[in-house]
């Protein structure tokens, strides 16, 4: 198959899964992410150069991030208990303990790649959860309110084609020669502005939260996915690969696809604190 | 002065320090352990060979970790709110976004030691919260339980004393000789047993307690306490270091002195709520 069509195959199956598990309900959201934390812790242990650990300590660990998603999908709906984290915390004792048996070269990386991945893979995706999902109030269902999820999504989507077209006819100054030769200030300022404007039919559909909240919110949700495009960079040029893997035909791995949504999500979480349901 | 003295009198401050931070009041307990995590912070980051961050993020990530201990205190005290925790997650977003711009050579490194030190210091540690502190119900001030925290330390203490009388007298069977030569098997029973006793005289001060309980919990600190502190052998033996710091004078550092208790205290929290709260 061309590599076009491929592309385009895998770019629509990959949207329409996304906002298919979005749209659905609660548990279609919790299984989808949870699945691509899952994926992306992966990913992200396969990419560690230097990571010595065995393919079933692999595992576990990412089953580890898999659980702590879970458990905060429980948390976020009020149907978590006492003894919901626990076995995220015999994970992490396990994280540590496991290395005085490995006879590994250096076990402090192992100990700081396999926590590295928890925290930028499940720990700020997890925080979706707190975004999506709020307590029970007279059912035994969480309430379920995919606004905010699919805004991240909708956002970061058009800020990427945006500051693509932008940045490819009057991309000059470098926004971050170093880390991704590519990016220009005008494509950033492309991207966000259209983001903007997007906001604003945000607002149009649901007027309870303000013009300015939203743009707001945009303009959290661009800044900080542009950092973690960036970050996401920054890690694969110090691994001196191209991509993070292979797991999207034509479209590289699942962090490819996710880096700025990793940083976008827990920025928005912040911001929707903060400033909408504070 | 001489050295015994030294160790002497730093000894008794130092369970000075401790049992009176302990016992007087839920607040004592929040700054004492506060200031402990800081200390472990600072000085772990201090250890870290390659570790090559400014001053200034060590001493933002000492706070961090002081500040998640302080967010556990309020939400075990059911005094938290939903924006507790938001300074963290700006802190862990602060850890990402930080390396964009020092120019490491391996920025990797940096985030994943960064984060270990937060889970290992101060995430870990933090559960020492969930074991003392229980909501408020009529009033506003938390409940506050010191009773096991009080174990964990006495338990550890005794383990230690015992493990190293015995040791040193019928110690034959090495228990870990690739990671810390010392210790031996015999040592090991014979700190359980002293564990094991003294756990009865808890038992016969706290009867809502069942023996069993105490038995149990006495088991699960001795042999996590083992664990933590041989995890913080491996450290310092990867590091080729011999003491974690030299705080404490003539005792080491303060990871010498903790390392058992940031392995006991999870694993004590996992114990109390599967079968002493459940």
């Amino acid at each position: 198959m061309n590599n076009f069509i491929k592309r385009t195959l895998t770019g629509i199956i990959f949207v329409g899964i996304l906002l298919g598990g979005i749209f659905y309900n609660a548990y279609s959201f919790a299984v989808l992410f949870c699945i691509i934390t899952g994926l992306a812790l992966w990913e992200f242990y396969g990419l560690l150069k230097h990571y010595e650990n065995a393919a079933l300590h692999r595992l576990i660990s990412t089953f580890g991030g898999m659980y702590l998603f879970v458990a905060c999908f429980l948390k976020a709906g009020g149907i978590a208990d006492n003894l919901t984290f626990l076995p995220y915390i015999l994970f992490l004792m396990y994280v540590f303990i496991y290395e005085l048996y490995t006879k590994a070269v250096n076990p402090i990386n192992n100990w700081a790649f396999t926590l590295l991945a928890q925290i930028y893979c499940a720990g700020l995706f997890s925080l979706l959860n707190f975004i999506a999902v709020q307590p029970a109030q007279l059912t035994h269902e969480p309430i379920y309110t995919p606004l905010f999820v699919l805004a991240i999504f909708v956002f970061v989507w058009l800020n990427d084609t945006g500051a693509f077209l932008v940045g490819s006819m009057i991309g000059r100054r470098k926004l971050f020669e170093r880390i991704s030769p590519k990016k220009s200030w005008e494509g950033f300022w492309g991207g966000l502005v259209i983001v903007l404007i997007a906001s604003q039919g945000f607002a149009w559909y649901v007027p309870e939260i303000s013009r300015l909240q939203w743009l707001g919110l945009a303009t959290t949700i661009v800044i900080f996915a542009t950092w973690g495009d960036l970050t996401e960079s920054l890690l694969k040029r110090t691994l001196g690969v191209k991509d993070s893997g292979n797991m999207l035909p034509g479209h590289g791995g699942i962090l490819d696809r996710f880096d700025s949504v990793l940083m976008a999500s827990p920025a928005a979480f912040c911001y929707i604190e903060l400033f909408i349901r504070n």
